[in-house]
């Protein structure tokens, strides 16, 4: 199942990164599930990880290697997260990054890995090395569709955007890979996004770029509130464009951070379309918050609550859950007087009471879509937060029920 | 479907307190949907009340007139949670409190509201009134059992719990009901309970104690993590037991305590036992937190997740999904490696990483049981934590989506 979510089309390739993708049988055998990425010297590299205080040891290693600088390859296996795995699993990881660097003559601290898949199991490693050396040998500028594919897991679609934007007078090319379609509540970015320009920007601006943009995208996204222990959003920029380099929040920062922004945000709703058992795509929208931070609990209450999700699969207008999940967000003193709630462009519920004019048959129509809005206002202050989310349906169940097993 | 539950069977009367049950056709015609008890003079009553933002107008009254002293009948009706209906809705229950107090001859204020069912549409008080009159008339000390029946909406079994404890040389009779299968996750008490003894206690004693018991049972379930508008604990003591007045915090206090705890916590485990679609009843126990709030996070995001609940609905001894839980759960500086994880008796993890003696048939063992618990031992301090849950079913979905319409 997803929402409303193709097969990507055409990819931009990236000047400075080419990629490959190769079958090591990790969970199993005929797909591959081996990604590589490999940046021209030069490259930029910047990214944010989850705050799982179970993260992986990849992550802790990919952080540690991407803070340092002097990343120019990443290579990332799906089928198994490598986490909760301890010292083992993170000699594992050093493995295979050794591995690649021997096979394309790079420092050994210039590969990060990227895992993702079943938690709790060792990598196995012997069948991973033979396909790193394979990897590292088919490298191309054009095998962003296969390196999408091979970083899947529960997805059902590979997700990949490209776009261009204008920097310094000089066209940058975006390419950007994702994958997740269950354990998604980032809390800083989303299992596995790569995102590539060929931008020149340094070091500290891309760092702040890195978060703006997860901030805006994958942190506002949740299918089921489960953040995961493998959460990686890596963003680089290889500099070949011929912009003048970017060294400050100017202009060209802008220009650049929305066209990343752009693409990071599509990647995210693919996400989301993608959804374990997802039939809907649901944008929760809170306006007038006091703060952000009260926004956007509103928004995720809304968002994760299992009788809103429920009652969102099954395209009943049943506004009393939307009530009681603003209720339990934890919004000092509401005053439910105040507080508004739409569906789409219908008014279901002013200051607090169901609108007089609402009609059950007004909100059966929006919830019988397969994307809507739920628009809560306020009237608190200014502030305000997005959420995009799925629905909880029979197939979420079952295919939680049975994966792995 | 329910775990190990079954229809209570015999009830103790609590002298001093008459009960009685009635028609209003509130929701659909052919059962009882109103129940009225009503206590004797000199009954002290105390309770607690949902935290919700969006608290429903008859909570609001009943918490009200309850710490104003004097409560001497409850009204409670199912089928209507009289929730987001703002000052209608307060007129409302004015009203059926009105024709209850005439009826027994009481002043308006000594009665108390309570509501259970679909949130935001206004209740059928024409139908409710006659239907007050009516239970007014039959009271008797033995309806226990068709108070328990009248206040049920998606329970498949009723809740109701006796038992008897000595205090200051004279036994004291308890006998409590509750109602609530969805929605639940209360955050002072659950949708409705009421328990009745006929100990001698003062008002401020009870207060206290309606809240210590609160903590140790209704405030340790989640069924899924939605809390409701309406959750009310009502814990009334009529005096007729002759045991010396309880004043303060001493040995009778700690005696009646444990034994109004003991059917509180019954009580809790009945309603997650009959939790919405639930195939399991599982325990969650944290040890070894650094606090009481960090290890309740912990238990909390453990019974709350939807991957975890759909691995204990499959019987798949996911270990891996506790440990993204435990992860998630924002324990400040946890070490992986001291973190020790039990099925039952079965040492899953340690330090961290699976328990090198750990067999895969072992864990699903015990996952395959309708009864288990899942341990944490996070080796950080002295502190604990119990959550009471269910699992998370193609019937929860099923149960949430056909609701109402």
């Amino acid at each position: 199942m997803s929402v409303n979510l193709q097969v990507p089309g055409e990819l931009l390739a990236v000047r400075g990164v080419r990629l490959s993708a190769s079958a090591a049988a990790i969970k199993s055998a005929g797909r591959d599930d081996l990604a590589l990425l490999v940046f021209e010297p030069g490259t930029t590299v910047a990214g944010v990880f989850t705050q799982s205080g179970f993260r992986a040891p990849p992550v802790a290693l990919a952080e540690q290697r991407i803070a340092a600088g002097g990343v120019a390859a990443l290579v990332i296996n799906s089928g198994n997260a490598n986490a909760a795995t301890g010292k083992a699993g993170l000699e594992d990881a050093s493995r295979i990054c050794d591995a690649v660097a021997r096979s394309l003559e790079l420092a050994p601290d210039a590969v990060a890995p990227f895992s993702t898949g079943v938690i709790g199991e060792r990598l196995p490693v012997e069948r991973m090395l033979p396909a790193c050396q394979a990897a590292a040998g088919m490298l191309s500028e054009d095998a962003w569709h296969a390196a999408a594919r091979a970083i899947m897991t529960t997805d059902t679609v590979p997700k990949a955007v490209s776009s261009t934007v204008v920097a310094g007078g000089h066209t940058v090319t975006i390419t950007g890979i994702a994958k997740g379609s269950g354990m998604i509540r980032p809390d800083m970015a989303t299992l596995l996004t790569f995102i590539c320009c060929d931008a020149a920007i340094a070091q500290a601006p891309l760092a702040t770029m890195v978060r703006e943009v997860a901030d805006a995208s994958f942190n506002c996204i949740s299918i089921d509130a489960d953040t995961s222990t493998n959460d990686s959003f890596v963003l680089a920029a290889t500099g070949i464009a011929g912009n003048p380099r970017i060294a400050e929040r100017d202009a060209d920062y802008a220009a650049l951070a929305a066209g990343i922004t752009d693409v990071a945000t599509r990647l995210a709703q693919n996400i989301v379309r993608d959804g374990e058992g997802a039939t809907k795509f649901v944008t929760v929208t809170v306006r007038g918050g006091a703060t952000p931070a009260e926004s956007r609990r509103v928004a995720y209450t809304i968002a994760e609550s299992p009788l809103v999700k429920t009652a969102l699969f099954a395209g009943d207008p049943n506004w009393g859950r939307l009530c009681m999940a603003i209720g339990r967000a934890g919004v000092e003193g509401l005053a439910q007087d105040t507080v508004d709630v739409y569906l789409d462009e219908v008014q279901v519920m002013r200051g607090g009471v169901m609108h007089p004019d609402y009609r059950e048959e007004d909100g059966a129509r929006v919830m019988a879509k397969e994307e809507l809005e739920v628009r809560v206002e306020l009237h608190r202050g200014a502030a305000g937060a997005v959420v995009w989310t799925s629905d909880l349906s029979y197939e979420y169940v079952k295919i939680n029920a049975e994966y792995r097993t």
